[in-house]
């Protein structure tokens, strides 16, 4: 499952915001159609958006405009996601030292590769944190959906999958957006992964039965001392955790 | 706003599922209609679903049924709510004792108006807690549409409005079914209180900004040791407010 697509100089992006009904796509060919691809939620997940951003500024060399000067708009379509700045200040080195449109696709290309195969890593790295078969817990939606694909959070459950870890997986509806409902849910019928979507508010029921052996989740971002930022709902989840001792960790490059 | 009316020995009830958009009234002549309407939750609230539960048995014996008879179907009709078979067991005294139809009526009646009272004290006491203006939090709704009248809950929350010491009610709009969004939202507006509905995840996020001075909620029922049931996802508000020393109290009679 890849959300974001490069073919022929063209992305196309899978539209989030009709799954799980539809599979749709949006292709866009200016770095202005991929601004407001994130900006209107087209495309979420800090990682993607990232990879979106940089296909924008090379679709900009591309097309033979200035990728300085589309990169305003597109650093403004979603402040909050620290992979959005990253991956323009990437790509505005790249530009700055070579000029080339040809170096600009190669670069957001290396970028979608780059994230995957970080993403497998950290999946194998989770999955090691398991020796018997688990029930996790995750909120909102940190697979391959969020990134180039494969998953942070969910590359983890996706690794312990493969290893026959996974006993099941709660995922957080996730309000208001629904994107554990909507998202994850999708992820893990599609990958063949027992699960059950739950609303936000009954995590920390299932936490005090003792049903919850650890919680995984992405992050939007990840300060030096270890505060991070991540969906609405995540501070709840952790702090529940903590009150029943089980194990909660981030996933995130 | 009362959501239980008895006239003309006819119960009519405020069918709770269409608010806000729509104020409809469905009214109940027979003990299986009562059972129907708590069981499709047209009545919803614990205190709201005894004193149903009672014009059910009264409306048994007013019609020569027998109310002994009858009782089942009622009390197997939410049995999560302690005020149900509270009710069921006060009516079926007052049969044995009386077997008169004219005084099962009296006791329904009595029921409603005690429940009315017992609430304006809640409001009463609850708001001597507070001597400055407050914001509270509170979870599902727990109101004048989950009891006789006022609310036990939104009752401290009406009586400290009536002392001018609401700030602000911050409404959990209470998934999956919304209770929060529709009925709360709806009995504060029509109060003039003013209040945010916020998603259920959302509350941990207003407490570790410290917006919100203290949390009420109502119960389901209390445990002797004051173990307290109440709607999925109170457990966790209990949990971050403890874990932001923001004091949490429950209402109930």
């Amino acid at each position: 499952m890849q959300p974001i697509c490069w073919k022929n100089r063209k992305l196309t992006l899978l539209d989030q915001r009709l799954l799980p009904a539809r599979e749709a796509w949006v292709t866009c060919e200016t770095p202005a159609a991929v601004a407001a691809a994130i900006r209107d939620m087209v495309v979420r997940g800090a990682p993607a958006i990232g990879i979106a951003a940089a296909f924008g500024l090379a679709l900009s060399a591309l097309s033979g405009r200035n990728p300085e000067a589309d990169a305003g708009e597109l650093l403004a379509s979603r402040p909050t996601a620290v992979n959005l700045k990253w991956a323009v200040d990437r790509m505005l080195r790249v530009w700055r030292d070579s000029g080339s449109p040809d170096q600009m696709e190669r670069e957001a290309v290396a970028i979608l590769e780059e994230d995957v195969a970080l993403n497998r890593k950290i999946g194998a790295f989770g999955a090691d944190l398991f020796d018997r078969p688990v029930t996790l817990l995750t909120h909102c939606n940190a697979g391959a959906l969020a990134t180039g694909g494969y998953g942070t959070a969910l590359g983890v459950v996706r690794a312990l999958h493969e290893r026959g870890l996974v006993r099941h997986v709660f995922a957080d509806e996730t309000r208001p957006y629904l994107q554990g409902a909507r998202l994850t849910a999708f992820e893990l019928a599609d990958a063949g992964i027992p699960h059950s979507v739950i609303t936000d508010n009954a995590a920390g029921h299932f936490m005090s039965r003792g049903d919850i052996d650890a919680v995984i989740v992405g992050a939007d971002r990840i300060a030096r001392n270890g505060d991070t930022a991540n969906k609405i709902g995540t501070l709840m989840v952790a702090i529940c955790a903590q009150r029943y001792g089980i194990p909660f960790y981030v996933a995130a490059p």
